[in-house]
């Protein structure tokens, strides 16, 4: 259970008293407020706190354009014109603070997205939890013998017993050693805690709070609620999702259709499309492509 | 007059109306929502949103430091702790947006912060307004004689005179120009305003929408609310520390003590203190500094 | 003349001794080191130091993805293959240190690409030189009547020659009561230079070093050397761009046809190609887009 | 042994042979190219390439302060007092790169400074190397008892066998599970390494390529190459120190007097030190600070 009784407790207390404030308030995020979305077996995502709203991103809008913006009707039109023209400053005006626990292998490429601000539970200071990632058994996929970073089919039978069975012995083992070497029972003078962390593995939880705004928030989710990106990390990019969408509708429904659902095509594959559509047959030989541009290209065009 | 009648109308109908919320709330802040703080002639300072309290910035604290921070009995001297030994990133988890309206050549300096989001009023698209910054009679201050980049005393007489009469004459002259030159009345086609705004000094008024966190407010504030910034950006920022002040106290209060009222020595410094707090002697000669760092250095032992 | 004779004989010098180095060396970049690349009247870029190649790319590529890019044959196809996948680490690990001589207005929309080193010439320290932007008679564009930003037809007879008078002479009245405003002879004070710049027109030059990464880089070209983009930038864009083909020329051929060259679809414009090239008909109104979208759209299938 | 034979053969390689370059050469820097600087037990930095040098940084704040500077004598009289006055973007006109090896717990730290640009040896294409930081016995320090995150005294006799009895037995059971989980021998399918990976303790060894500007560079060292450090991420940022004074001596020397070894006071230490230098008696009663703060303020005062 990722959210502890305490936990739930302060959650509890904390949704039951609202405040009056003067603030652009979005009603579909008041919802989302302190929540724990579950991820994984002991992860979760929760909202802290946020700023602004769809209109929110028009209203910087106006500011810079000024007159110039009278001719959109309104808000959605906006906010489509400003996604598909790359105009990322109005979507920067909205900012977000999540609380997201996480296996620290997650967590060690989510910290590539360097523009944002985190705090991070320290194990320098503090004695971390016994809460490790034990994937599911349909989750054990085998290497992809097509693509060097993707997963192949699910492991079976024996295999997926073993290795289910070091994950758990060993992540336990390192964790009654972590514990016995901090300890300070019988005598024992106890290591220090910023190194009995090093003992142990990239599948325990770790915690932090993560706030960015909705322009990086959005390149974050184009690549990580990708087909591409590992499960792991995807699936809290896609709760993630979720409470986007009910935060700011319009700007969320933009960037579904413009970044997600769309494709970035080269300037061959322009050329292949306007020869495809006036009836030219297009083969990889003459497109100029290579073959796994060209499969690529086939999975836009062919769907 | 800085804000239109348009835009007292709208600030009035803005904080008229409260709605609840279960986020974090800044009493303080509250009174300042929407409302404009005059600056210069024209400019002004107001805030939009903003995200946390001095609350905020221990909760995240908390989740770093987890039970290390137990022993700091209360909010505030936890934050002074962290404003203490530069732990910036509590802090970051405050965002402020602010709207300002203010000269051309403020805006440049302004600018260089980079660690910001900002929505700017674009001449491309919108035609300005004809309004300038015209300093006061007492802010007309002659080139420093001792500092390449400070000022001296105050202008006098005719050569004040003169100098008003120019800064008036041309930027009305430029702006009548301005405003021919785009222009389409009696046949005439109008010069894009993207090329006519090239035309406007640097002392007409722009405005933006500018979003920042709190570390690096602070950041902007200790430069800028310094007696050797330019006095023209000065009294932005110390408008901004008065809203600062309302918003999170205690930690206004720790940035006032460690960065604003503060001092850095250098590894000289330090030895020349050691001494003469232990009654020895010390001269410019014997303390291995450059005469000007000895004259900084006497400035923060003197007083 | 944008170089005086004195940073001609600057740049001979420099361009006159070669030192060993056992770091990467890009041989088409050192055709370019010091040298001026002329730009509108007066402005300039010019090369004043670089880090890394092409290869340096693939070098970086393969510390990530280590055997995982051994598939790929050669650094050609790799730096394709990163680009392709928004693999943006291994271009940002190529630095260009620029010398620019720009036009203030032109100058503040490039300082929006806030991820950048900049060092400016100081108005507050120095004294600017009398050199103002003055557009050729043929780029004199009347504002468009279509796009809010863009330029429509050129202007013509009295309407242009009236626009090139204000230019001038506005220009250079603002520049004579500036010099006489800081002028300190006969008795005068002089006002400081920080207030006197305040009366010089956008159309002023003035110069920085600019550094930044070859992926901040691109990100910049793709947004300031494409159409939409004003052209007093989008000149300094494209002899940017010469310069980045010299130095890297695979990272840049990639950068051409998969960024300037290309196209990004929106889902619904993948799901119109889809039916197209099928052979089905569609039209704007079952596209599902706006008209500016399907204009847009049109534009990319029929070129 | 850090470097590999293979790696060493490249090393030699890339130092045998010197290009002509009309970069801004730094001979102190090119002694250290390439070559790796043994950190820890299995760790190493080195440069893999730099820009800029002492007489860059003078040239970058010469272009900002124009004649300003002039009466600056000589080039580190300029450095110091741009470092002095806290002027940073000179210092961010020079860049490095480093390639480094370290352990996955010291990275968490690392990458923590922003920033910076990284491209890390990528687990999920690529199968990690039997490398554990196993720390001396020296090292194996207690958990300090008067500093949350210190280190108090060296553990001993029985305890300090089982510390390392357990970081090496934990570590290799480890990493033969991981083998075998990944293992296509005798049939099996083999688990995919984006997740064998995870079974991996935090004091494994990682790879990566830094790159990062001298002011950013400096910030870093200024908190890694700190007592309040951990040591096994301070090792790593005195082996930098070092290059780095090679590289720009000015440069380190002014970042050594004015931040590794100076001081910052709060306003209510100096004024303490006002009093106290002119003869007042002054307690910890008195000063208005806490204990902490008036323990911190001694060690400044009395060294």
């Amino acid at each position: 259970m990722p959210v502890t009784p305490e936990q739930q407790a302060e959650i509890d207390e904390l949704r039951a008293q609202t405040q009056p404030t003067l603030r652009a308030v979005s009603p579909g995020m008041e919802k989302h407020l302190y929540k724990a979305h579950d991820v994984l077996d002991h992860g979760f995502v929760r909202v802290i706190d946020y700023m602004g709203d769809d209109e929110a991103i028009c209203q910087a809008a106006r500011v810079s354009y000024g007159k110039g913006t009278k001719s959109v009707q309104n808000d959605e039109g906006l906010i489509r014109y400003l996604m598909r023209h790359w105009h990322s400053t109005p979507f920067e005006m909205c900012e977000i603070k999540l609380h997201v626990k996480l296996p620290v292998f997650v967590a060690r490429q989510w910290i590539r997205h360097r523009t944002a601000n985190v705090n991070e539970y320290s194990a320098r200071y503090s004695i971390l939890d016994r809460e490790f990632y034990i994937p599911r058994v349909e989750d054990l996929a085998a290497q992809s013998v097509i693509n060097n970073q993707g997963r192949g089919e699910t492991l079976t039978g024996e295999e997926a017993e073993r290795v289910l069975r070091y994950l758990k012995d060993d992540s336990n083992r390192a964790y009654d050693h972590y514990e016995d070497m901090i300890s300070e029972e019988d005598g024992k003078q106890g290591l220090a805690r910023e190194l009995a962390r090093m003992n142990l593995p990239a599948n325990i939880y770790t915690q932090w709070y993560w706030k960015v705004d909705l322009h990086n928030l959005f390149h974050f989710l184009r690549l990580r609620a990708d087909s591409h990106a590992q499960m792991e990390i995807r699936v809290y990019a896609d709760a993630i999702c979720e409470i986007v969408k009910d935060w700011v509708p319009a700007a969320y429904g933009a960037f579904e259709d413009y970044r997600l659902g769309g494709a970035t095509l080269s300037g061959k594959a322009v050329e292949c499309i306007r020869k495809m559509v006036a009836g030219e047959e297009v083969t990889q030989e003459t497109s100029g492509m290579s073959k796994g541009e060209w499969r690529e290209f086939m999975g836009v065009v062919e769907g």
